[in-house]
């Protein structure tokens, strides 16, 4: 099965948004077994869009267009396809009640416009929007299947894993596919392509590589006729993998690093506070991220002007003789944070974060301190040289940190 | 002029990425006067590039291609270029010597795979990449130009920064482009469009509306015969929109507004600091995203467990008598965090981040303290509901508060 996106919306190629939807979508193709070989954008121009909603219909299976379903008179997503296939646009009054329901339940006044999103085509059923007021379209018309959702991509998200998604997995002919994904960090892509070279000519299961912020990220994609069959297929490539990336692996599926460490810190009871100075916030940001850290997390300090570090624990001859971006100076900074907030575990950062060098150490260079009262532990990091990314991938590492430390000890 | 982005890539396909490059580029076409009508992506694949490079070469005058420029068997970019406009693909002396002359620099052995990015047709000639080893293509025939560069964005950016884009200003028949931005907070999208609504309808200046995490931002674009008329033209409809939305700009161009803060706060050479609750962290981060922020910015306390907040100065009985999302408690942390840090102004946040109600309070609802000595200042916010949103939208809002205390007092 071959599908194809379309992005709707003149905003696009204004740039004045990045088009995500398409990028979420074509992440989740794989999981329904579908292939994707063109993606377009285009503006909120009828003929326009009509000419290639009408190329992607003859090329493609699947057409799942985003955007242009609003109430406004630039939105001409239903016109398009209407045009396209050359039937009709009515009023369904079915969906015209609804319509009007859900603006009076929020005493709202409905402006008139939004009458043309209770239009359907003959060919079109519509999908229930969980999260606004505009039905999508499901048009099945000459063996083909085109899905039309809105734009913003909190109601697209959710009409995609409420009503369609579901709904084309059903279509897949009984196949059952499942997917898991390996969450590492530590080892760059290419180390990692270099590893999984056995098992990159395999099918089934299939493998994605993908970079984020917060590691390599390895997705495995089954197909099998029986959910057992792809489960096994799974797990026994999951295990083959685990063999060869061992500690490096610190997540699946959806975890985050911030919700494994909480976890792990609720699990044992623990308190965590941290000091931090070049992750300058976002180190305590990232924990905060986590719904129900206020259960693990006591707090930080954003210890940035060397006085402050000295104020809350830090020997300011430590920073005389070592300098503040040291080993030294990290496992003090630990040590004291977690003295003084009574937490069971301290965490600390200190680095150059550019764009200047800082006492001759280059930009990029970090210690990342631990203290949970036992072991006192500081990792050095070297991490790549932008600003924004020295915050971000110090941070990371930082939490990968203290997950080891939290398996390793306590 | 009439241009087309394709952007290149089988990772586009997979999810794997967003094409952050088309949008780049689509914001960066009207700057040049340039319209954009279709973006399409493709994977590497040299049947499918060389068709999707062929429509757009027969529809648009010019095609701006991005990714597929590599040295790997995957990189079919040049092939489909050749392939499209009928050319033979030749190895050019002179950029294999400056491709073997880079790795050499670096005593770095080169692939000998890497002597296909040394390649051209006769239609075109290279673009010089100030970041990697591939060049890019300029290729002019039959009275269209298409520009190819490379996929990862920051080569791509630098490319049309230094090479590209002045390349195609000349073109553009000594006409001048010129643009401001406008950045402003506090009003929503549909209050802005409403009080732009007298000057929508004119194209020279035209505005561009666009909503971002910092506010609603204005870009006015003029285009003229010479450079002081786009200028005046710019200036009249700036300081008419200053007269309807006044107090809502906070900045223009590439501001930021931990910028903004940051030089006010140089200016008169003082120092912050902020205890932030709800924010987690983030208000401290943002303040430390601006090189140069040590000058400006002591630290700070992300006062999670109200424990800590009491034992930096918060009074207890504040806390039990109205809660700790109050107007007394924002105004006590914002006091007691200048005093404590020895800063001359200081700036708390205490809110309901979510997911659940606090005290009974809302979801979203979040108090802003500032405290510069002579001012004390509580401001209340209401921020939409998703976790992650609130963090942003309330530093956001602290932010801007300190810019106005900053402009008021001192």
């Amino acid at each position: 099965m071959r599908a194809e996106i379309v992005s709707i919306g003149t905003e696009l190629l204004l740039g004045q948004i990045i088009d995500t939807n398409a990028a979420y979508i074509a992440g989740e193709l794989p999981l329904l077994g579908i292939d994707l070989y063109y993606v377009s954008q285009v503006g909120d121009n009828l003929g326009r869009m009509t000419e290639v909603l009408g190329r992607a219909w003859s090329r493609s299976d699947i057409v799942i267009t985003t955007g242009g379903l609003g109430p406004t008179q630039d939105d001409v997503t239903r016109e398009g396809i209407a045009a396209m296939l050359g039937e009709k646009i009515y009023a369904d009054a079915t969906l015209e009640k609804e319509i009007r329901e859900f603006f009076a339940q929020r005493a709202w006044k409905m402006p008139e416009s939004n009458v043309k999103q209770a239009t359907l085509i003959p060919s079109a059923r519509p999908i229930v929007n969980p999260r606004g007021t505009a039905p999508g379209w499901w048009v099945e018309k000459d063996g083909k299947l085109l899905i039309a959702m809105p734009g913003p991509p909190i109601e697209m998200q959710r009409m995609w894993e409420k009503e369609a998604s579901p709904r084309l997995r059903q279509m897949m002919k009984g196949e059952v596919i499942l997917s898991r994904t390996i969450k590492t960090l530590g080892l760059s892509e290419a180390a990692v392509d270099e590893l999984l070279v056995p098992f990159l000519k395999d099918t089934n299961p299939s493998i994605g590589v993908y970079a984020k912020s917060d590691g390599i990220q390895l997705r495995l994609t089954s197909k099998a006729a029986r959910r057992e069959e792809a489960a096994a297929r799974i797990a026994a490539r999951e295990d083959e993998i685990r063999a060869l990336l061992g500690s490096c692996i610190w997540g699946l599926d959806d975890e985050t690093l911030e919700g494994v460490v909480g976890w792990l810190l609720a699990a044992r009871k623990w308190r965590l506070a941290i000091m931090e100075s070049c992750t300058g916030g976002l180190l305590s940001s990232m924990v905060t991220d986590s719904p129900g850290s206020s259960a693990y997390f006591k707090g930080g300090v954003v210890a940035y002007a060397n006085e402050v570090k000295v104020a809350w624990g830090v020997p300011s001859g430590l920073i005389e003789r070592h300098g503040v971006v040291s080993t030294e100076v990290a496992a003090a900074m630990a040590a004291a944070i977690r003295e003084r907030m009574k937490a069971e575990v301290g965490v600390s950062t200190t680095g150059v974060a550019g764009p200047d060098e800082l006492e001759g150490k280059p930009v990029g260079l970090v210690y990342i301190g631990l203290d949970d009262g036992r072991t006192q532990r500081v990792v050095e990091a070297n991490v790549p040289r932008r600003r924004v990314d020295i915050k971000k991938r110090a941070s990371v590492h930082a939490l990968f940190e203290l997950r080891r430390l939290l398996l390793d000890g306590g």
